[in-house]
């Protein structure tokens, strides 16, 4: 949506600051997505096609992951009668209005051992931040639904998904063209940077 | 690097199929960035600006978290003494040749409540893998080196970064100019999707 017309030289002028353009067209529009992705809950009832979800889940398996394990699967739900099971079990799951949802889980099978396991969170995490941020490349909207660790929503999930013992749902990505277009939130706060030490 | 020349063209014919290419050449070049991305460990002695590092943190912030909570902070370091420091609790920070590095790190005191508490990992998380991206876009190389929550490594990077008890170290992201070109993984696997169930 943002990025489907006029992109290339909306970038001067508008969100993305003149010194982040100085590069390449190319650098410039993926600075611009990062920037400008932020999360949309309503969306139209145009459907996405499945090219576009599978790319979507390529773009996770982009992510990188430690040990190089790629702990992770992905369940694309585009069933409107599965999409509304998911959100009886939490309705900010957003899915009422959604066309799709990619729920991002990690496969405990792949994990590494000992404290390696520890990192499919962080993995599927990148994953999940590669699919959205590709989602609003292709102008869609997305949200991030947390799952996992929640266990008040895990279970429901797995159930309604039928997902086996060994593999965790992590989120709901929630999916559809946007029928809203909220302004990016500004989260840049010098506070949070410190140099060289804390 | 990657992206530096005739990238844009580039797209067509190379690593994006000509399916992920049919919207705009600023949807392609997200795309390209995305899956063209891969770890780089050994770096050039040409030193990274620092506005260019403040982006990358820009970057990182932009990044969505659970109940908006933003619950993250970043170290950059680029004195010598400091890399080296780091590279002494853990060889395969691989910041031998880096000439900076981004340690993000989860704030305690600003992650949720009960259960919310955990999500700060996923949210440093995406908010990595923002930065991973941002670097490649601007030609640099990088590679996320796991601390948290490995209990050998956590407490040394705290003590060089004097960080404080409320603050978590989830990662050392190396960074530099790459002295090396390796070819990005193929790691797209038809195994890990599966439709409207597992």
């Amino acid at each position: 949506m943002l990025l489907a017309a006029g992109m290339m030289t909306a970038c001067a002028e508008s969100k993305v600051e003149k010194e982040e353009c100085k590069n390449t067209d190319a650098c410039a529009a993926v600075i611009e997505n990062i920037m400008t992705r932020t999360s949309i809950r309503q969306f139209t009832d145009q459907p996405i096609a499945k090219d576009t979800l599978d790319l979507l889940v390529k773009a996770g398996m982009a992510a990188p992951s430690a040990m190089n394990a790629q702990p992770w699967a992905f369940i694309i739900v585009t069933e409107k009668e599965v999409l509304d099971s998911l959100n009886v079990i939490k309705p900010w799951f957003n899915l009422k209005t959604a066309t799709a949802a990619i729920i991002v889980c990690g496969n405990m099978d792949k994990t590494g051992e000992g404290v390696g396991k520890e990192y499919w969170v962080q993995d599927c995490s990148a994953a999940t931040e590669n699919i959205l941020l590709a989602a609003h490349a292709y102008g869609l909207g997305a949200v991030w639904c947390g799952v996992y660790p929640n266990p008040e929503i895990v279970p429901g999930v797995c159930r309604v998904l039928e997902i086996p013992e060994n593999i965790i749902p992590l989120n709901v990505v929630t999916l559809g063209y946007p029928a809203e277009n909220p302004e990016p939130k500004d989260k840049f706060k010098t506070e949070n940077i410190h140099y060289q030490k804390w």
